[in-house]
C-alpha cells in the first residue's frame, strides 16, 4: 500500500468515543470544520454518531468508500480496531491512542505491530498527534489547522508538531503535509521522506527527531530527498543534559551528537537549533528561487540595521562585497548624494519606493541576493517601500528577502510583502542566515550525486600463528589496503632483531610485540635511535626483559622516521551509524583543543579532502606561514582506504593510527592499535 | 546644567515649520498626542501657529516656563536658534535637524557646539531621532510611541532607535527613557549612562554604539553603571564588512573589535549581538528578580521543546542538573506515574495548572532560576497553566520564565503572565539564554569593584650611549618592573663574551645586538648550545660576521634554558582604548588557531588569572593530561606589571615577549622587541 492512501483518503473513520469533548469526537469536528471532502464515518461499540455523520458499531459494518481510520479508542481496543480494518481492507491507519511503548506497555505495541503485519496495514503512530493532508483539507489531528502550503512536516514529537503548525498560521507559511508518528510502529521518515519528495504540494521539508532507528537507511533516504529537494532538520539532545531528557523521553538510545552532524550534513540536510531557524529556512525555500552564489547585498533606508546585517552575513560565509564601479556609477545617476554607496547601500532615511526599486534592480545584475530593510516610522509609507522592493525582486527573479521593522507600524506592509512571495524576517540578521543556508544547499546539491560505495566484506584479518593481530600483523594489512606504512621487520630472537636493524638501516627503532603489553611507550617498550649492532642487542635484550612473562611474540624494528608533521587516524563503530571515521590533529594541543574531523564512514575522496579542510590547523597542513606543505592528496587517499577497512573486515571495532607522519611527498603510519569483536 | 532638565522640562518650545506634514509640525502633534504634561510653544519666522499651541517668531520672545528647545528647523538656521535659546536662558536643546557633520558640513555641526559652549547649553543631537520621556509623558520624536515602563535605550543610531520604540510597545516592554543622539555633537552615553544609573524610573539600560569617541572613559562610565545596574549592548561593526559599514555611516574610525569586546566585559555590559537579544534580556531584567545562580530547572508539557531548551541551557554556561532525590519523591507524590522526573521534568500533555503549580513550588527550593513550557493545544486551556507557573513564581520569589507556544493558540496566556510580570519567550532556548546572561551579570558585578589603578608616568627609558632600546637595555628594565628575564650579559668583545658564558655556566646561548637587527633569528643572529670557552669564541666571531656594516653594538650572552611551556605576552595601542595586553599560547597552531585573550591595561591579578582560562589551552597550562602544570601565580603577576609599563613609560608604542617560558615554578622571558614612539 502506498503511503499516497494517507494523505488523499476517499473515505475516513474515526474510531472513539463520540461524547463532546473526548478524544474521538473532538478529532471528527477538526476534520468537519477543516472541509475534508471525502466520505465520513464514526465507529464505537454503541454507534453513537455525532454532527450528523452516520455511526457504525464496527469498522466491518461500514458500507461506502473507505481508506483511512483514524483511532482515538483506548489502548486495549486498537488491535481488535486493526483487525477490523485488515477485515474490511481498509490499508491505512492513524493510530492517536497513547498507553503503548512510552509508558512501559510494548506488549501492546508488538501486538499492534503483528496484526497490521498480518493484514497489510500501514500505521502512523501510535501515540502521535496525527496527520495533515492540506490538497485534501484533511485535518485529522487536535491541533491548529495551518492554511495549505508547500511546506511538510513530520514531527517525532507530538506536542512540538502542534507549536509548529500553530506558529505555520501565524506566520502565513502553509504547510502541504504534517505527520507527528509517535511511538513510530510502522511508518516514519524513512518512507515519508521519500513520499514528501515526489509530492508536487511540497517544496521544502522540516524534521523534528530525538533519534533513528536505522543510521545508514536515514542518511540514504536524505541525501536521496535533498538532491531534489531541501531538507531542515532538528535533531534534538546535542548537549549532555539534552541526550539525557531525549533518553527519558523516548526510550531510545541517542547516539553521539557528532555523529548525528556529520550524517545530516554529508547527507545534504541542514540541521538547525530551534524552531525559530527552521521556520526562517522554509520560509526562504518556500517563496525564493534558488540562492546560487554567495554575493549577497544590503539595501536599507537605515545605517544601523545594515551593519547588523552585514555582520551576520559575513560571519554565516556569504560574500558581502562592494558594488563594481560600474554599478556605482549607474547608482549615482540615480540616488541623492548623500547615500552611501558601500554594501550595505545606506539610501537614508529618505530613501522612496523608487530608489529602493532602481538599486535592488541594478545591484541584482551582479549580485546573487539581496536584503532589503527598511526601518520604518510613523511619517512614511511603508507599503511603498514594500512596492518597490517587491518590483524589483519579480523584474530580476533572484532571491530577495526583507526585513522591515517593526511592530504595527509595518503590518500593512509586511502583509503586502508577504503577498507578492517576499519573506520578511523580524531582523536582516535572520534574513541574512537564511540566504547563506540556501546558498550552501545549493552548493552541497552537486556533491550529493557521488555516494561511496559500501565494500563487501573481504574475509578474515590475517593473523599470527597465535591466532593474534599484533603489530606486525596490522602494519602489513594496512600496507596491503593502501595505508602506507614504514618498511619493517619482525624478529623473533637477537640475530634477527640485528638483522632487521641493518635491513631498514640506522638509526632504527625497535618495539616490544606481545598480545599484553598494548601501551608500549609506557612501559618502555620502545626504543628508537639504535645506531649500532651492539645498540640494536642492547635493545632487544631490554626489551626481552620487558617481555618477561607476558607471552613475548618477539620485536619489531623500524627505520627512524624523519621529523613530520602529526595527525591521527581513527575508526570506531557508532550503535546508530555504525563504522565512522575520524582525522585529527597529533599531540597534546589539538586533544584538548578537539580539533578533529568526523565523518561516517566509507568516505569518497571529496569528503576527505573536506574532512581535512575542516580542521582549524588546516592551514599548518597546507602549508602556511612558513610551513611545508603537506601531501594532501596522499592523506586524502589514505583517508578513503582506511575508511573501506571496517566494511572489509567487519571483526573490526576499532582501529587508530597514531601518528600518522605526514610529508611533502607521501605519509606513513608511526603507529597502530586494532581492537577487534568481541576482544 | 543637569541632563535631568532633558528628561522633566516644565516647558517645551518646538522650532520648525508648523504647516502640516513638515517635521515641526509632526513632532508637534507627537507632543500633543504623548500628553505632555508642561508648558508648550511654536517658534518659526512668521509665527505660525498649530494644534491651538501658541506660536511665536523667536525663543526670545517666548514667555512663560521653558526649559527645552525641540528644534526641527532647517541647518543654516540652528545655530542662531540656540543664540536665542542662550539669550532666553534655555539650557537644553535636542536637534533633530540633520545637514551637519553625517552630510560633511563640519562647519555646521562646529559653529553648532561653539555657540552651545558658550551659551552653556546642552545639546542632543543634531541629526537624531529625538527624546522620550515617559514619567512626564514626553514624546519629542517622530517615532512609535512606546507605553511606560523600566527600560531605557539609548541609540547611536536615530532608525534603529525608532525600531526599537516600535518593538517596546509590539513587546509590552515598557521604555523609561529614550535618546537617539545622532552626531552627538555634545551629549552622548558618557552623560546619559550615570544619569539613567540614578534614574529611579529606569532598572535596565540598552545601549546601540557604533563607535565610541573616548574609550578609557566609556569603560568607566559603563563599570559604574554596571556596579548598579545591568547594560545590554550592541556594538555593530564585528566583521570586515560591517566595520567597512560603519565607516562610511558615522565617519568615526571603528576600533578593532576584539577590543571592544574586552573593554565591554571588563566593565561588566553584556554585549549581544541581535536587536532580538536585546529585547529579549531587557525583558528578563526588567521582570525578574536576580539570578543568583546557575543551577536551572524546566519544567514543560511536552518533551521535545524541553529538550531544546535543556540543549541550549546546558551550552550557555547553566547547570542542568537532576532534582534531588528527596525532590523527587517529593514530586512522585504529587504527580502522575507517567512524569519524568528528570531535568527537563515533563508532565506530558496531561499536565494541570496544578501539576505546574506544584512542580514549580517544589523544585525552586533547590533551582535558581526557572522555564515553564507549554506547548498548546486547541483542547487545552493554557490561561489555568499560566495560572500555576505564575502562582509558584510569586510564591518562591525567584526567576521564573516561560515560553507557551504558539501564536493565537497561547495569545491569552501570554498576556495574563505578562500582566502577573513572567516574562514569555517565543522558544524556550532564548528563555534560558537570558537567564544565563542575568546569572553572568550577578557573577560578574563583583569583580567590578576592583579596577586597576593607571600608573603615573615614570620617565625615561633607559637608553644605552647611543640613545637605543635594544634587548639588553629592555630586559634589565622588564627585571626591574617585575617581569622576570634569566641571567644575562651583555659582551662588547670576544673577550667579555667568553666571560659571560662563563658566568652564565655552559650550556650558553649568545645573540648579537645591533639596531639594524630586528628578527635575530632569521639572519643567523642566535647561537644556541655553546658549551665551551672554544664554541663561545667561535659564537662571537660569526655573529660580529653578520653584524659587519649594522652598528654592531655587541652580542648578549644567556644560560640555556631548560624545555618549557612557550606563551607570548604582547602589548599595543588601541586608537579607542589605548593600550591593550595580549596573552597567548606560542607556536605556529595557536597563532593559526588565535589563541589569545586580550584585556584593556591595566589588568588586576583577577583579570589576569580570567586571561590565563580563558585560552582554549588553559587545560595544557593547568596540568591536563599528564603534563606538569606551569607557574600560573608568576604568570599572572607577570601580566599584571607587564600591563603597567605602556603607561609608566608612554614612549612605548608595542612590546612583544615571545616566548616566554612557563616553569613549574616560576617564567622567564625567552626574547624581548619593543617599539617606541616615532620609532
Amino acid at each position: 500500500m502506498s503511503v499516497h492512501r494517507f494523505f488523499n483518503p476517499r473515505g475516513v473513520a474515526v474510531v472513539g468515543s463520540m461524547s463532546e469533548g473526548k478524544l474521538g469526537y473532538e478529532l471528527l469536528r477538526q476534520i468537519i470544520l477543516g472541509g475534508y471532502r471525502g466520505r465520513l464515518y464514526v465507529v464505537n461499540p454503541k454507534a453513537q454518531g455525532a454532527l450528523d455523520v452516520p455511526a457504525f458499531s464496527a469498522i466491518d459494518n461500514i458500507e461506502g468508500e473507505l481508506d483511512l481510520a483514524v483511532i482515538a479508542s483506548p489502548a486495549p481496543t486498537v488491535a481488535e480496531t486493526l483487525r477490523a480494518c485488515g477485515r474490511r481492507g481498509v490499508q491505512a491507519a492513524v493510530v492517536i491512542s497513547s498507553g503503548f511503548g512510552e509508558v512501559g506497555n510494548h506488549a501492546g505495541e508488538e501486538e499492534l505491530k503483528q496484526v497490521a503485519s498480518q493484514y497489510g496495514i500501514r500505521v502512523i503512530g501510535p501515540n502521535c498527534a496525527g496527520i495533515v493532508s492540506t490538497s485534501c483539507n484533511l485535518y485529522a489531528t487536535l491541533e491548529v489547522r495551518p492554511p495549505a502550503g508547500k511546506m511538510a512536516f513530520i514531527s517525532q514529537s507530538g506536542a512540538l508538531g502542534g507549536a509548529v503548525l500553530a506558529w505555520a498560521e501565524e506566520q502565513g507559511v502553509g504547510i502541504s503535509k504534517f505527520v507527528s508518528y509517535g511511538n513510530r510502529a510502522d511508518l516514519d521518515e524513512l518512507e515519508l521522506l521519500p513520499y514528501l519528495a515526489e509530492d508536487p504540494e511540497t517544496r521544502v521539508a522540516a524534521l523534528y527527531i530525538e533519534s533513528v532507528a536505522d543510521g545508514r537507511r536515514f542518511m540514504e533516504v536524505v541525501r536521496e530527498f535533498c538532491r531534489r529537494k531541501p531538507l531542515v532538520v532538528i535533531k534534538s539532545g546535542r548537549t549532555a543534559s539534552g541526550q539525557r531528557a531525549a533518553l527519558s523521553h523516548t526510550g531510545s538510545l541517542a547516539g553521539a551528537d557528532a555523529v548525528y552532524d556529520a550524517a545530516l550534513k554529508s547527507s545534504g540536510a541542514i540541521r538547525v537549533d530551534t524552531v525559530e531557524d527552521m521556520f526562517d529556512l522554509c520560509k526562504g525555500f518556500v517563496f525564493l528561487p534558488p540562492v546560487t552564489g554567495k554575493k549577497v547585498v544590503i539595501v536599507t533606508n537605515s545605517g544601523g540595521p545594515g551593519i547588523l546585517a552585514a555582520d551576520r552575513a559575513e560571519s554565516t560565509g556569504l560574500e558581502v562585497k562592494a558594488p563594481s564601479p560600474e554599478a556605482r556609477q549607474r547608482l549615482a545617476e540615480v540616488l541623492p548624494p548623500f547615500c552611501a554607496l558601500g554594501n550595505p547601500v545606506d539610501l537614508t532615511v529618505q530613501g522612496t519606493e523608487e530608489h529602493f526599486r532602481q538599486t535592488l534592480e541594478t545591484l541584482l545584475e551582479e549580485y546573487d541576493a539581496a536584503l532589503a530593510i527598511n526601518v520604518a516610522t510613523p511619517y512614511l509609507d511603508s507599503v511603498a517601500l514594500a512596492r518597490g522592493v517587491c518590483d524589483a525582486a519579480q523584474h530580476s527573479r533572484k532571491p530577495v528577502t526583507a526585513s522591515f521593522m517593526a511592530g504595527t507600524l509595518v503590518a500593512s506592509s509586511v502583509a503586502y510583502l508577504r503577498q507578492r512571495g517576499i519573506p520578511d524576517f523580524a531582523v536582516g540578521e535572520r534574513a541574512v542566515t537564511v540566504l547563506a543556508h540556501m546558498a550552501a544547499y545549493e552548493a552541497r546539491r552537486a556533491v550529493l550525486q557521488s555516494v561511496p560505495e559500501i565494500p563487501q566484506p573481504a574475509g578474515a584479518l590475517p593473523l599470527n600463528e597465535q591466532g593474534e593481530f599484533l603489530e606486525p600483523q596490522a602494519m602489513s594489512w594496512l600496507n596491503a589496503h593502501g595505508v602506507p606504512v614504514p618498511p619493517f621487520h619482525f624478529a623473533g630472537d637477537e640475530a634477527a632483531a640485528v638483522e632487521g636493524c641493518r635491513a631498514v638501516s640506522y638509526p632504527a627503532v625497535m618495539k616490544v610485540v606481545s598480545p599484553q603489553i598494548i601501551h608500549k611507550s609506557e612501559v618502555g617498550g620502545v626504543i628508537v635511535g639504535i645506531s649500532s649492532d651492539e645498540e640494536a642487542r642492547e635493545a632487544f635484550r631490554r626489551l626481552e626483559t620487558i617481555g618477561r612473562g607476558k607471552q613475548l611474540r618477539g620485536v619489531v624494528v623500524y627505520p627512524q622516521l624523519p621529523k613530520a608533521q602529526e595527525v591521527l587516524l581513527g575508526c570506531s563503530r557508532d550503535p546508530q551509524f555504525g563504522p565512522v571515521v575520524v582525522l585529527g590533529m597529533g599531540g597534546i594541543y589539538t586533544e584538548i583543543l578537539k580539533d578533529i574531523s568526523l565523518r561516517v564512514a566509507p568516505v569518497t575522496r571529496e569528503e576527505a579532502l573536506a574532512m581535512i579542510r575542516e580542521l582549524k590547523a588546516y592551514p599548518i597542513l597546507s602549508g602556511a606561514r612558513g610551513q611545508s606543505p603537506c601531501d594532501l592528496d596522499a592523506l586524502a587517499e589514505t583517508i578513503v582506504n582506511f575508511s573501506r577497512l571496517p566494511f572489509l573486515y567487519p571483526e573490526i571495532q576499532e582501529i587508530d593510527l597514531n601518528p600518522v607522519f605526514l610529508f611533502q611527498k607521501g605519509l606513513l603510519v608511526a603507529d597502530v592499535r586494532v581492537i577487534r569483536g568481541g576482544s
